[in-house]
């Protein structure tokens, strides 16, 4: 079987091409304005710096904008949420990131629900959630949502098929369920309390490692014709599944790196680009 | 092998006991104020009507007051939404019930969505939802909640049992998917474009039929020593799954009628007089 590569680098530098044609019009008929997301980065981890400027770039690079916002590991809640209330505020800020995960001390839930519906880009709110969950109009968690966007350009059929999403974090594993479920696939939500893990993964027409482990899901377990989604990074361009004998084997399977990662930040801005392009059409 | 009968019934009369107590109790903190919970009947539907009337009933039994606003069947969104708005305003209303489903011509989900998250005691809007599902403090929506109420009074174990749900409506087959999987299930949801039910349903350690179908899962498909819950209910005491043999053979099972039902209502009650202990607290 030849297996097709879901190359998400290719699809999210497609999809820049057209967000840029977008923004360059949304600029003519907004007064020249340009949309603005705002990130925020809270404490000095690392790989969080990382993603941060990659997406401030992304940004940039089909002509948006984009301010940083850093601050100090020791940050509070209280704290946090009046920077998000001046952001919610801010009429020139089209969409809010509060880069995940944020120092133990603050309540990440309470600041992501912070979050005006209308500029949560990165999907993390609670009520986008169950609106998303619902079928109704809502920006879906980003990378879950770049991983169906990135399944629909190749056409892969998700309907009827049987997924397996191995992980289950509010961000990631949980929407991912939804929305293949809203797709209609038969969705099984696995986790660190699923007993007998190979046997589920086994199963799968569709599999996705959204558990944030290093090639925690085995190649062998994975069945010959399944389409392998792999949303986990870590450190060496290692994901959540190990890729050993899969090309060749499998349907489908995106690369780490160049899979999923990209499809996130694409879907980031393409859903940044969405909120200003709805409150020009509201102030207009 | 002999089945533990999960009697919602007597669950149910259990919990109104416990709960006429707590609202003695509220209202002799409360200046003598009854907690009240506000149900809307839209159009004519008879077991729309019956049911609103039981859950008033259920209500009085345990000295809450019931409040019921029947609008006519060509009621518009925005008439509701009035109604709706108005409820969310009255300080001596704490509950309110918007009983599904309303006639075709109404948008439900913008209705259930308008209710106040404090006052959504049947557990039906976005948010809610949302929370719920992120392990936030919220109403879960009252039949699945019910549900995970019989399941812990019984000490069914969940963590780690494999559950299939059979549908996947937004106030029963979603919630009840997502408050398995919080209490540690591997959850399979299942859906009107799932290729083989029987398969999935024959790995069930517990089965929850919410599909709406009378009779549709088959008692055959269901393996030895599962938990069977049949939150159906159709004309002639009839649920979602074909009860034929299930006693003697299943770890346990809910009747119908007498399981799934009563446990609906004693959570809507339940749920109500949280409400009312929260407005007490924050007005006092």
């Amino acid at each position: 079987m030849s297996s097709i590569i879901l190359d998400g680098k290719a699809v999210a530098a497609q999809l820049a091409a057209a967000l840029a044609t977008e923004t360059a019009a949304l600029k003519q008929v907004n007064g020249g304005r340009t949309p603005i997301l705002a990130t925020i980065l809270v404490g000095d981890d690392p790989s969080s710096a990382t993603y941060v400027k990659m997406k401030g770039n992304a940004c940039r690079r089909i002509g948006m904008d984009s301010r940083t916002i850093v601050l100090p590991q020791a940050t509070t809640t209280e704290e946090l949420l009046e920077k998000i209330d001046e952001l919610n505020a801010a009429p020139d800020v089209h969409g809010i990131l509060l880069q995940h995960p944020v120092p133990h001390q603050i309540d990440e839930r309470k600041c992501f629900d912070r979050i005006k519906t209308e500029k949560d880009v990165d999907g993390v709110t609670t009520t986008g959630f169950g609106m998303m969950a619902m079928n109704e109009p809502a920006f879906g968690s980003a990378t879950p949502a770049g991983i169906m966007r990135l399944l629909r350009h190749y056409d892969v059929p998700i309907e009827g098929k049987r997924a397996v999403v191995v992980g289950r974090s509010p961000i990631l594993g949980k929407p991912m369920a939804l929305m293949l479920s809203n797709a209609n696939a038969t969705v099984t939500l696995c986790h660190s309390r699923t007993i007998d893990l190979e046997d589920e993964v086994r199963r799968a027409d569709i599999v996705v490692g959204a558990v944030g482990k290093p090639h925690f899901i085995r190649a062998s377990w994975i069945k010959e014709g399944a389409v392998v989604v792999d949303a986990g990074y870590h450190p060496g361009g290692i994901g959540d599944i190990e890729p050993d004998g899969l090309l060749g084997r499998c349907k489908a399977v995106t690369p780490v790196p160049g899979g999923v990662g990209p499809m996130t930040i694409a879907t980031l801005v393409a859903q940044t680009l969405a909120a200003a392009q709805r409150a020009a059409k509201t102030s207009s």
